[in-house]
């Protein structure tokens, strides 16, 4: 589809076609999934792309990164704040709405490059009166408490009055569709007209008083620059507030409307100053005008795409679902804020409360650690300042160390319901976080992860190390020691597979928790040697003794694995003695269709699995197990595993391809790369799905190119580029340089910048300048279990 | 259509065919509409007739007479306050309402004689699950405090859960969907749950802290009675509040739901006593059930149709339209309280404001004071009760004595805007409540109805004469004195035809003026003689003294006609001169069509009217002009008359009536009763054309069935029934007794009981009995100007 607009300005902003998504005329029942395509996010807010003017099932979602509350006994959730978004045009009361009026014609297009929502609407009343409205609006990255709306409205076939309000909407609740769920995080505490046609409105959250501030001025000019405005109002309705604004029009002549937007919360300055910080930004942001700072804000992201873009030659398809991955994922960092993290469902929707879980650092931190390494730390720096909530919610369920909370918000504790909703039958489950117990060596392996990649000593030795030592300190507590067989063991838990609830030495919770131990033991004897004072700190500060020590030694090699470690590994004890059902039928997109003859009430009794624990393991940690092993494995569990799960998909098909199945592999690429896109799922109103975002870039880089560290710490690149790709273009940060990389079938060529783009290295530590030589083991990839 | 019922309760409960009103079927554009067909209403609270579940074009109204206030800077307005209606089923999330589901099946259908809506609705959700709700809601008249909803519903095809959310909605507005003039008149200062699944919310009108409370308790129970709640849940969202019940279901076993309300305000109980009153109540309720209170509102009902049906034998249509308007004017009147009024939209909608207009005296008043006069004598009182409002009112004006406004709330003072907003351009025009000054006869000339028809004695002397001297005094303080002339004259008025604004002498004023100083003349006189005591306390009360009357009496015989008072009379100075159009096209409804050489912006130099002035005069004074003169102003008028408002066709059909113009008649009375079930004047969704409802009844009875009361006081019939109608039967209060009215086209039939249903006449004063003799031109039919 083709954008072109009356106004030149708006064409001359528009980016080329490879960085623009569009949705082409107007169809109620998609607003909910374009909503979350079409969300803004800048790391600090995330707005849902809703109509400026409201259509009738929207979702209203306005998410500030870090500021979660709970009420009504309801789990604790990021807050969904005012609507800042309302603007509506009427002709003397008929509302330009497309559910009041005739949509003639609508586009909207999302510039990716300069993450800006365009839009063209020419919208027809009962009276025949033609309107077309086109403008942008954007969530500046430059100051990301300023965001904008800009519409050039111009009747196309009369003269006559129109009518704008433009509103702050505080009605806004979470899980509002959900009445079982639905709950209200805030107050309106102050809803006022402060002068100057500036409206403002701040919530208090229900239990923490947060504070949220945001303040809007409306103006109106015709193309001169005047303010046309005739009559003007400002009022309260309960939650809402409503600037209002009467002008003539004549047919032909273009007006422009535009809404300035400022948000601060009491996360960012002093409770009683939040007002304050509100209106002095807007004054400025006013004096300063919209088209300044949506060129510093385009700015920005001609930086960030400068590191992080990748393009697909031969495959326009994949070229731009994959950037669209990728542009979700730069939306939900933070590179300003350690004190918080991703949602699952990003900073577009309520979904999963805006909670983290192992997502973070199994799908997301590769990407921040090769292209945009402040974020990640940023990432890893979270679960540092979460460790007091995580020894807490260790000695809350009797064990020591530290047991970060499958679902964690914004201190570390577990935020997860006790309960869960099941929407086939409508009845409550009890739910378990504790026994999803993998979560903790999750976060010790993003620890891992990320120091290995960006080589950053500085956070390990003064973070990081005791993160994986009082991880490995909580598995030694919660391993169960088996006196009849003298072995330790894990039972009652839950794997990353979701279909078997209650299990007991779960093969990837027992590697991985063995994987954690081994690590910390490496790195005690590491730090002791190479940076004794450093270890020396950390050892007093968590009463860290050799003795402690010895004892994770022995217990790491005692861990029972049922089913072995090598050819056909049981993902847990008596997995193999269920139900076995084998997947027959994949649908058009290769999705696994359910076997005929499995109930869906009789599933967990199957050796259906929603992902397969197995082969993740072998993913993650490649060099330890055999290729044999791994091939056995992929086969058999292959066969089994439902896809159910967004995160599925590019596990499958990176798994695959480090063995050789490259067909399989690109069709699982596209699922996760449109999940959204496509809403293959069948869910993507409820918020972007961003590990598979996440798990997209890795089949692109570090399966299609086959990127990796090899043993002694260098990149290297096996492509595996699917038949019809000519190349793959991408950059990667290294040891603080910027490489420009090119990969084509059977060759690739690497390109070093000496330094990159500015506005990421600032004040970030990328490499180990500042302290020196990594530690072992941290260098290379995984050495093998003992 | 046939009302058929699953449930044979409801089947017991509806009224034979000739009380009900139908929608068949469900059509979104049509939601408005129905809203105000649908509006239940017991003269204290009027609800619109929204669906429980919500649909998305609703208009949500809840009006409890006499609840006024302002804010914002916009005229006093009937407060638009919490919405008790909601109450929306789910199946796991899914929710059952029109915009989300199919349709399968829909009828709602108005029960007249019982004042209740039923409903039935087949609903299929997106997997398939039907479910079947029938039920009903109605307010009652026995408690006006308490209202329910009362729902059977069935699952069709399936087993499982439902969810279901209770909603008490304070987010309302007031002239939502006009920008411009949008405005919460309440602030909600309570939102609580009281326990025992008591939702409680309090509201504070914004200027004069009215409090109105609304509390709900909602119940699920199966086919036995028990309880059947798994699940509930208690919950504020801002300015609403749920209550949350979930509850398993089974295919073809109903289960009963039902919802029960109660509303006081501080204008019922001393402000800190509301909640209580609430609470009180409800426990009361809940503990007698919903069908305890359905039969005593029922009987209530049956009470008032025994006093005021009217059937027409031959005419099915007619019949159910005239019935229809007869059920809107019970419902908007209060029995219980006169210092409410009826505003010209009932209690069924904010436009205009809920302020009252000449439409009560002019109107309404006939209605009441022939079938209900408690009503009747309260709607005077009223005014008695407004007196000092109308007395500042004048004394701000420069006059003297009772200037009443044109718009009326709750002090008597002018409510009207300063401005207007012209729907056609948008603009706002000045707008001028004081020309309209006709109002304050239309009073004189109520009270003068009043006591004419009801020989209520008691009120004239108490009350109705203290209004009559202060609105002659008013007038001989307007009329203005042409020494040149030696005459009177009054200028710069608005008459009821608002085509001009701004007209001088303008007959139906003048003659008003006069008319209303001659009542006063004669009634001093009369009270003086008969009633010295009576008369010694208003003269000293007001200070009215001989001098002053002698005054009067030399005033208005100085009174200027400038085109006579016979023949063709002019309806203001000049409007001869005017451009002459004629209307020489009727559409296929006998409405006018503008001529089409006039232009839309020039209407107001032409002698084309809204409405027709002279002959209104001669309506309301049918004595004191000659056949001739009627006829020849008949004519001319009604060829200039655009019919453009709800008030005309009933006016025309009555005038055209009395001189024997039957078949145009019919029409005038078909459109005045069918102006909203048929929305002719395609406005019926803003509220009930009471006016015109009032005006059917006339047209009826004081046309069709031609009664009226004669030169000595007795009633008379001189039927003039259209062609193919065979009877008109129906009922009057006449001094104290019911009479059975029977009329065909050629006989009349009068059974007389000796006493009137007991509801009527409980500590009511009805007819003379408690002073004696009426004074001499109150007994009979007006006298003739001097």
């Amino acid at each position: 589809m083709e954008s072109k607009f009356t106004i030149d300005k708006l064409n001359d902003l528009l980016s080329g076609e490879r960085w623009l998504i569009h949705q082409d005329g107007y169809r109620s029942e998609e607003n909910r999934v374009y909503e979350t395509n079409f969300t803004l996010a800048n790391g600090y807010l995330g707005t849902r792309g809703l109509l400026e003017e409201g259509a009738r099932n929207e979702y209203p979602g306005n998410f500030i990164a870090g500021v979660f509350d709970e009420a009504d006994g309801m789990s604790k959730s990021i807050v969904n704040t005012p609507n800042w978004l309302g603007l509506r045009l009427y002709i003397v009361n008929h509302p330009l709405t497309p559910d009041a009026c005739q949509v003639v014609g609508s586009k909207r297009t999302l510039d990716m490059q300069k993450s800006v929502l365009f839009r063209q609407l020419t919208i027809k009343d009962e009276e025949g009166r033609e309107t077309l409205i086109e403008g942008y609006r954007f969530l500046s990255r430059s100051d990301v408490h300023r965001a904008a709306i800009k519409w050039y409205v111009t009747p196309l076939n009369y003269d006559g009055l129109l009518m704008l309000e433009s509103i702050l909407d505080g009605s806004v609740v979470n899980d509002r569709d959900t009445p079982r769920l639905r709950v209200k995080l805030f107050r309106i505490v102050e809803n006022v007209d402060l002068g100057k046609r500036v409206c403002y409105l701040e919530a208090a959250t229900k239990t923490q008083d947060t504070r949220i501030g945001v303040g809007a001025i409306t103006r109106v000019r015709d193309g001169a620059g005047e303010d046309i405005v005739k009559f003007s109002r400002l009022a309260a309705f309960g939650e809402r507030r409503m600037a209002y604004s009467e002008f003539d029009v004549a047919q032909g002549q273009t007006v422009e409307i535009e809404k300035l937007v400022v948000t601060y919360t009491s996360r960012d300055v002093a409770k009683p100053d939040v007002k304050k910080a509100v209106v002095e930004n807007l004054d400025q942001f006013a004096a300063e005008g919209v088209a300044a700072e949506l060129n510093r804000h385009v700015n920005v992201y001609r930086r960030l795409w400068r590191m992080a873009d990748v393009q697909v030659a031969g495959d326009e398809r994949a070229d731009k679902a994959l950037r669209f991955s990728i542009f979700q994922l730069m939306n939900v960092a933070n590179e300003n804020d350690p004190t918080v993290n991703v949602g699952a469902k990003g900073l577009h929707g309520d979904f999963y409360k805006g909670q983290t879980f192992w997502d973070t650092e199994i799908y997301l931190l590769p990407f921040f650690a090769y292209t945009w390494p402040a974020v990640a730390r940023n990432l890893v720096m979270y679960r540092y300042l979460m460790l007091d909530g995580a020894r807490k919610n260790a000695a809350e369920n009797g064990y020591q160390g530290a047991m970060y909370p499958w679902n964690s918000a914004d201190t570390g504790e577990e935020e997860s319901a006790r309960w869960a909703l099941d929407i086939r039958s409508g009845e409550l489950t009890p739910w378990y976080p504790e026994r999803e117990v993998h979560i903790v060596a999750a976060v010790a392996y993003g620890v891992h992860e990320y120091c290995r990649i960006t080589q950053d000593t500085d956070f390990l030795l003064n973070y990081g190390a005791e993160i994986l030592f009082e991880t490995a300190r909580f598995w030694a507590s919660r391993l169960e020691y088996d006196a009849a067989h003298d072995r330790y063991e894990i039972t009652n838990v839950i794997g990353p597979d979701e279909f078997h609830l209650h299990v007991d030495n779960n093969f990837y919770t027992n590697y991985l928790a063995g994987w954690n131990m081994r690590r910390a033991l490496e790195l005690a004897e590491m730090m002791e040697q190479e940076y004794p004072s450093f270890y020396a700190e950390v050892a007093a500060k968590i009463d860290l003794g050799d003795s402690e020590l010895e004892s994770w030694q022995e217990i790491q090699q005692k861990i029972v694995y049922p089913g072995g470690t090598t050819g056909l590994i049981e993902q847990f004890e008596g997995y193999f003695d269920l139900e076995d059902h084998v997947i027959e039928e994949y649908d058009e997109h290769n999705v696994p269709i359910w076997p005929e003859e499995v109930e869906p009430s009789e599933y967990r009794q199957t050796q259906l699995i929603k992902q397969p624990d197995v082969v993740m393991v072998q993913l993650l940690l490649p060099n330890e197990f055999d290729e044999e092993t791994k091939r056995i494995d992929y086969e058999y569990y292959e066969r089994r595993t439902m896809q159910l799960s967004s995160l599925s998909s590019s596990a499958s098909a990176l798994a695959g391809l480090r063995l050789g199945y490259d067909s399989r592999a690109y069709q699982a690429f596209l699922r996760a790369a449109e999940v959204d896109l496509a809403d293959n799922l069948g869910n993507a109103e409820l918020g972007v799905h961003i590990a598979a975002a996440g798990g997209t870039w890795q089949v692109a880089i570090l399966g299609f190119a086959g990127m990796g560290v090899d043993q002694v710490g260098e990149l290297r690149f096996e492509p595996r580029l699917p038949e019809h790709w000519d190349s793959l273009t991408f950059q990667v940060v290294w040891r603080g340089s910027l490489l420009d990389v090119r990969v084509e079938k059977d060759e690739v060529e690497v390109e070093v910048s000496s330094r990159p783009p500015l506005a990421l290295a600032e004040g970030l530590p990328v490499g180990s300048a500042s302290i020196g030589k990594m530690p072992f083991g941290f260098n290379a990839s995984d050495s093998k279990a003992g």
